[in-house]
């Protein structure tokens, strides 16, 4: 399925209707506001094959471990992102028929996600079996502006036709979540109620006991008789009404998600009739005309503007877009599922996407308090991570944070991956630095960074352990970012990791300790950190780590043993036998020199400063021709470094893999959702990469080029204060400063100073 | 529970009722004939724990594989061991209340098992809820003479009332597998008739379709009213009658299980009938006594005797008896289950446990087409062992052998296990090699022997890679024996085997030529062997594969690496954390130095005729302080280098640690079910170990010694026509040949002719 949908530099277009792109489009066209989502399901009922999905950020159910094979050590439970209660719903019954477009003929039919203002709008016009013509125009969307809220505009309008219509706007909490370990159902009814003109269910999830109202206000142009209807976790008014040919009936639905998150469970039912009654007073073109300014709002910060490419730049606003809509950063008990809420696929929210591939996307594209809730998140659950490590045997304090987790406990359970996939601490380090690096708010790690740092060195001193046979530390059963490779020893990425991680943990008590000793002694004391013993343990490890290394080649090596390989270079492969995850066995994968993701370059990305050029380009010619790039993670990094070592082409190639993932469905899964983190990637690709983006010493650094397609480009970036507009065109580059902070910026290499230019 | 069964020195004994150890006692008393089996639980009706448990040889079910992540290449099925009708019970019902040991007083209890005929007794004295006290007897047994039928002896003696009895033979087909991973039933009915003296019923497995008949016929010494009774795969009779003070009622039940693996599914009841009428017309003492003959006979040929250590000569009967129930070799579609008939778990059939364990034993103890079988159950599952290396990616004929299976289909999947513990492949071929070099079978060889070493050392030559670092052959992502290691590179045991394989396949191709040059041609042709190219492939690996080895200490080293980790010995780490499995998170277990079970020395066992004496010393002193044993199947290698070696103390050590494992329940696991291959490692430890038992040059060959604590022992064993015992005594070795074929064997390097000694 390729370019099903029209390009649009604002929007993505579906024209006609296609049952079998239908759960596709589901994904693409999905709405979120940060704080609740769902799938662009329709309105009125459709018996044909669809991924119903409705989603509250933050309520998750722990549903028990499948596995094949018991390891000590696993989780007992996985907790997963919960398909909630339905408010979307409007069903429409035409002389006894229900109006469904997977039974009517479909004459036109046409939907847009309009990225600029935030909102869905679909029309079609369609033929019932028993001959009745409608056309429905339905608009909607999850509010920014008041995030536990949406509206829908639903207008009808009979074309061949007088007669009675039925139209029974409802809410449905009777949910099963496809992604059921066991088919048990997580929702239980605490309570409900059916009105003339709305209604509201109230639910509790099972085990985790979050409770959530869902409720509806609704208007109907025309009057009708209106029976209230309650059924299991169900609400719904039917209205009966006799429609007139030619004239519109326009159903106006406002609904909200109140969470016991945010308010006394006893006193859901009460706000949230507040809410509904706060937004029905607004009405739903005032609240459509705040959607659209806060949009306007995000994208004067975030957007990013290619001119003559229509098709990169949809790409590139689409990414954008979905980013924004999974995560606003308004809480920071909530993080950034991989399908943010596009649908239910990897379960758990929170991976090492967030801090890897996310935070540079939001350090730069919004307020740093967004960045600072994504830590605090970890913040907070490092008393879990220590748990967790305690739980695999190790002690005194050391953290290992989840693979995957929602509240803080690990949610995985594959050994390889679940206890060895560890990198992931460090990543969590990294973006510790990477934010104080861009925002300079040293604070931050006085009031939470330091104790975090100190958290994962002392995982990564104990999980290192001395190897007679090298004199030096090794670190042994791992799995680095490449996938492809399970249980190694020394992978090169996660060593440089841990030893920058313990240097970093040392510099920074350094300097807290300087800036603020009564803050540094009253953290030592509270988690029990001995200053000498400690200090000296990390520093002889960093002193003394093995690192793998290719005298030959002048390579860092992957891991010990990586040459044993055959080596056989990806574009070698016959074509048939590609993907490998899906065409050749697992054991066969491990013991290639395939490569899923970056892993070698994923550190010289992170530390690409410690490395000459020449250095980087032998490690880049090296792996990336045996990288398979079978995770959506792999092409941004590669395609940075490939701007960085000047090969433009290769970038931009890079760069296409990405951009268009979920658009034109390249992996064949975004039927199951979209790949949200991996589109910061693509951002990153664009900034970072074509715009050769970076922090240095303090400053942002610009190294750009132009792709060759293009006429331009420009993005929006936030640095300390500073709002800037970096145009890069055949005429050069042009900074303009958008906020009254003076900036100096590096171009490159020489430094610019940028006023405010209105 | 140490020690809970009393010492006898041909008896199993459990006197008194504790229903806390019943789930061990029907483990331990469980009976089998090769054929058929089941758990000791009781006749009556049994309301306490229990373990119900009824097997049919090779009568199996292919259950949806359960997996947390799927990874390409797991098995969809996993064919588990069958849960079958139940031909035990007999209902008592004394004045309406069910005789139940859960819910009597139980004055006396006690049950043993006779090993020496081949029966399990049971007697109890018990007094009802409403005060009547019986006195039973029960004896049955599994038939050895006619290996599809049992019977049981059931004798009941009112005490202390006269009054109204209601005894309710039955067949029971509505059986629940405990290991189910989705909770199924696997029978179905086909048909069932219950009559006044017998019923039977005949179920059908689902999606396998095997169908079993079981059957009853019974006498019961006093007249009743008799109801036959029919439920859902259900059959009974209900015999109503007055019992009198002190007169015993005595219940004779003829049990049959037929197959449609030997009959035609339409026949199955005819032939029942047929059976049922047979053995019962012969009579339940007759019976008995066939039962105590064919026992004789096996021990005739496989007693061992221990002079002054009852537990000892107690637990080698005790293995000994239980290898004979589970395996008899007169059918090669069987093989030897982990928990033979007395469990379910491990639910596959065949392990490599087979090839390296059990071969040994059947070997010696039996006639050679009882190994012979073993292999041909292999040669006959070699087609599907080429598809499940296709599976995987190999081609060209190259098989993997599967690491559980029942009919040569993988039944596991965990992929440490699974595709990559494929040493076992090697263990297969090495069962050819052993029985050949025991029996002097070379026909065999050229029948069906080379057809599956060529096919395996097919596998290893594509297993095996180029390295271009190591400028030689490597093998990488392996499981050895010991698996507590995953996904190593160049495990030195699976190098040194898979070499072995190669080598031995050349070797038999020039002798099978030579022998048979049309025979050979056939089957080269049939497998489309390229003798030029093949041949020279195997041999370039012979030649130039990498063993990994460490030079400072001189010794093989496991894998690459191994000397990375942290070398603290077994003997240091704090009690309490041990047994590591239980203990240890997996993850620490994997990059800990400790091993489960006999890995470098497993290969040193295998080929020690390669190593002189100093090596095998250097490598057992190293590896042996690094092992765990925490796997059955460890301490007997270890026993039989240890005794290799001189150490007659830690030989005996070793021999301890298995003899007795299930009788008392050292692993706390015995509940399950009993360690049935692990039996035979005790045996090795006896005639191997303490023995000395090799083959050299086509003789047997003794270096034994007399453990400390015993006056002396003695094993039989068959050898080429002949059957010696071999007594160790103070007074030295003295062999009695007990057959008419003449031999000569080595005594401490000596030869020594043994005649006839009647």
């Amino acid at each position: 399925m390729k370019q099903y949908f029209k390009l649009d530099e604002w929007k993505i277009i579906e024209e006609g209707f296609n049952a079998e792109h239908q759960q596709i489009a589901e994904s693409v066209f999905s709405l979120g506001n940060g704080r609740m989502g769902q799938r662009a399901n329709f309105e009125e009922a459709y018996s044909g094959e669809t991924l119903q999905g409705n989603y509250v950020a933050g309520v998750y159910y722990p549903d028990k471990t499948r596995v094949g094979w018991w390891k000590n050590g696993y989780p007992e439970y996985f907790a997963k992102v919960l398909n909630a209660a339905n408010w979307i719903g409007i069903d429409i019954i035409i002389d006894g028929e229900q109006l469904d477009l997977a039974k009517c003929e479909v004459a036109s039919f046409r939907r847009e996600l309009n990225m600029k203002e935030g909102y869905l709008k679909r029309n079609f016009r369609a033929k019932t079996v028993n001959g009745k013509e409608v056309e429905v125009e339905a608009i909607r969307f999850c509010s920014m502006a008041d995030d536990e809220t949406g509206a829908i505009k639903y207008t009808l309008t009979p074309i061949n036709f007088n007669g009675p219509i039925t139209i029974t706007p409802y809410i449905d909490g009777d949910i099963k979540n496809k992604d059921a370990n066991y088919d048990e159902k997580f929702w239980d009814e605490v309570k409900k109620q059916a009105n003339p003109n709305g209604g509201y269910v109230q639910l509790k999830t099972k085990k985790t006991g979050f409770e959530v109202a869902t409720g509806m206000l609704f208007t109907i142009s025309q009057e009708g008789k209106v029976r209230p209807v309650e059924k299991e976790k169900y609400v719904a008014a039917k209205v009966d009404l006799l429609a007139e040919q030619s004239k519109p009936i326009t159903i106006i639905k406002y609904a909200a998600n109140l969470s016991s998150q945010n308010y006394k469970a006893e006193n859901l039912v009460e706000q949230l009739n507040q809410t509904l009654d706060r937004v029905s007073k607004k009405g739903f073109d005032t609240m459509l005309a705040e959607q659209a300014a806060a949009w306007a709002a995000k994208w004067k910060h975030n957007d990013i503007i290619i001119e003559g490419d229509v098709a990169a730049q949809q790409a590139i606003r689409f990414n954008i877009f979905q980013l924004n809509q999974t995560y606003t950063g308004e809480d920071d008990r909530l993080n950034i599922g991989p399908k943010g809420f596009t649908g239910e696929k990897y379960g758990g929210s929170t991976y090492w996407d967030t801090e890897a591939y996310c935070v540079p996307f939001y350090l730069a594209t919004a307020d740093p308090k967004v960045t600072r809730n994504l830590l605090l998140y970890r913040y907070k659950q490092l008393g879990k991570a220590i748990e967790n490590a305690q739980l695999l045997g190790f002690k005194d304090g050391a953290a290992l944070y989840p693979m995957v987790t929602m509240d803080g406990t690990e949610c995985h359970n594959e050994w390889e991956i679940t206890f060895e996939e560890i990198h992931r601490n460090g990543a969590i380090a990294y973006a510790i630095y990477n934010y104080v690096r861009y925002t300079a708010d040293e604070a931050y790690l006085e009031d939470y960074g330091l104790e975090v740092l100190i958290a994962i060195a002392r995982f990564w001193s104990q999980r290192v352990n001395w190897s007679e046979a090298k004199q030096q530390y090794v670190m042994l059963g791992v799995t680095g970012p490449n996938e492809y490779e399970n249980n190694i020893n020394n992978n090169w990425y996660t060593n440089t990791l841990a030893v920058w991680c313990m240097q970093y943990t040392l510099d920074v008590i350094v300097k807290v300790k300087a800036a603020d000793s009564a803050k540094y002694n009253a953290l030592i004391s509270k988690i029990s950190f001995n200053e000498g013993v400690e200090f000296a343990r990390f520093t002889h490890i960093i002193q003394n780590m093995y690192y793998p290394y290719d005298e030959q080649q002048q390579v860092f090596l992957q891991q010990d043993g990586y040459l044993d390989k055959e080596q056989i270079l990806v574009k070698d492969i016959p074509i048939g036998e590609r993907p490998l995850n899906q065409k050749w066995s697992w054991d066969r994968i491990l013991r290639s020199c395939y490569i899923k993701q970056a892993d070698v370059l994923q550190g010289i990305y992170f530390f690409e400063d410690r490395y000459d050029i020449d250095t980087i380009r032998r490690n880049f010619d090296f792996y990336e021709p045996r990288t398979v790039h079978e995770s959506s993670l792999s092409p941004c990094v590669h395609a940075i470094l490939a701007a960085k070592l000047g090969d433009e082409a290769r970038a931009y190639e890079f760069y296409l893999r990405t951009s268009r993932l979920d658009i034109d469905d390249y992996n064949n899964d975004t039927e199951d959702g979209c790949h949200i983190t991996s589109m910061a990637g693509t951002w990153m690709a664009v900034v970072e990469g074509f715009g050769g983006m970076r922090v240095k010493d303090g400053k942002l650094s610009f190294n750009p080029f132009l792709p060759d397609k293009w006429q331009s480009f420009s993005f929006n970036v936030g640095f300390r204060g500073a709002l800037l507009n970096v145009k890069i065109s055949k005429a050069g580059v042009d900074i303009k400063n958008l906020s009254d902070t003076q900036i100096t910026v590096l171009v490159h290499g020489e430094e610019r100073e940028v006023k405010y230019s209105g």
